[in-house]
């Protein structure tokens, strides 16, 4: 009998955002592997085996899941957000690919979730109505001078830019860099949104601009969005504005 | 008696892939506004008001929905995908700014929804595995030279592209462009693919490369995906490939 993994997106954290398909997957699996924050979140049943882990090395829970499959198991490997964003699907298919042969033929699946990036911006109103872009601001996995660069390049287009993995107790100062890096090129009024723990009960969101933003406004559960010369607030009454990009750029025919 | 206006997030297209969250406001919901295809999508309910529309003119329709909302009445405006990915979102918060003061009081929220670029993703592997960004190559609503602009700034930076609104009958030669701009960018074998009506009953995914790539192989329902340097396909037998992008770029320390 052959096993099969499939990589789960969490979503943002309230358990209402995920797919219905998320959880029926959930349900079928016999073993859960994962960050054991993301673990935490799946409830206990009977016959269900937990493999929580604080491993940072994805790649590592990537080859136990595709082990266990082999040997039969059904797998949910479990991600925060969307599994393809920053998450444990790549890191999957880099230990197909770098693996046993026979895990090819695996039954592997993905189930799509809510990212960071769509339910901050769905709190805030719609500030990716335009072209956008989604980095990782960790130069973990690649060099600082390439997130300059492609920061560099997409605050001159114009995108929108949602910055994951703002910053950590490793990298303390990549985010300041990117701030100044931001406002070198862009307006100091331009909107930049914190948006942190969405959904769960540690929910916090500013609304600021260039100018005012700060690195320390932001922790690990943060993403950071940058808005384009295209974002604007609406001011409310009482309440927080609300924060949209224009769908349209002057000029059009 | 005040009313509301929650915008929809449909997903890709099966129901399965809502979350539960929007699931509920399309229960809570006295009014229905939206393209007629997305309409469709909600069953029938004693009670639901349909106000299905043809209007390709996203802000009447967003008008009309905070018209019913100041009337007393609870509108889901649904849209597929998510709302505020080239969507309804946007063109709401458009009509709130630009419309009677009152509009702002109103209670306006969004449930996000799995995007087409995820949907896709998740279904071809993990293409979005390292930093992407998501354009729309329609010229309706910005003049092309920002559209080649922007997609040549994100080519030469590596970014892994996914095109919304590639073609239309309107708009038959943009997508040709833009793959030739591609092409006289990245490598002929990066990898292209166009995913064609997720989950939905028609859906068809082709991985190609940016050799072969023709525009004639998408429509309106088709997203295509432009791979990076860090691209990669995982041949299996008798299957379709597993594509997924790096998440490291060499030279990381």
């Amino acid at each position: 009998m052959s096993g099969s993994v499939t990589v789960v997106g969490l979503g943002p954290g309230d358990p209402s955002l995920l797919t219905e398909s998320a959880r029926h997957a959930l349900d079928r699996a016999t073993d859960l592997i994962g960050y054991f924050p993301y673990v935490a979140r799946v409830p206990e049943r009977e016959g269900l085996v937990r493999h929580a882990s604080d491993n940072r090395v994805e790649v590592d829970r990537a080859r136990h899941a595709l082990a266990l499959a082999a040997s039969g198991r059904h797998v949910a490997v479990v991600s925060g957000g969307d599994p393809g964003v920053f998450a444990m699907a790549a890191a999957v298919f880099e230990a197909v690919e770098q693996g046993e042969p026979g895990w090819r033929n695996l039954a592997i699946t993905v189930e799509p979730g809510i990212t960071a990036m769509l339910a901050a911006a769905a709190r805030l109103g719609a500030p990716l109505g335009g072209d956008f872009c989604a980095m990782s601001l960790s130069d973990n996995l690649k060099p600082w001078p390439v997130v300059t660069a492609r920061l560099e390049a997409v605050l001159r287009a114009d995108f929108v830019v949602s910055l994951y993995n703002p910053i950590s107790k490793a990298r303390p100062w990549q985010l300041g860099a990117a701030l100044d890096l931001a406002s070198s090129i862009r307006a100091p009024e331009t909107p930049v949104m914190f948006a942190r723990a969405i959904s769960r009960p540690d929910e916090a969101i500013r609304v600021t601009t260039l100018s005012e933003a700060e690195a320390s406004q932001a922790d690990m559960a943060t993403i950071v969005i940058l808005g384009s010369s295209g974002t604007r607030l609406i001011p409310r009454e009482g309440k927080a504005p609300f924060v949209y990009t224009l769908r349209s750029v002057p000029g059009a025919a």
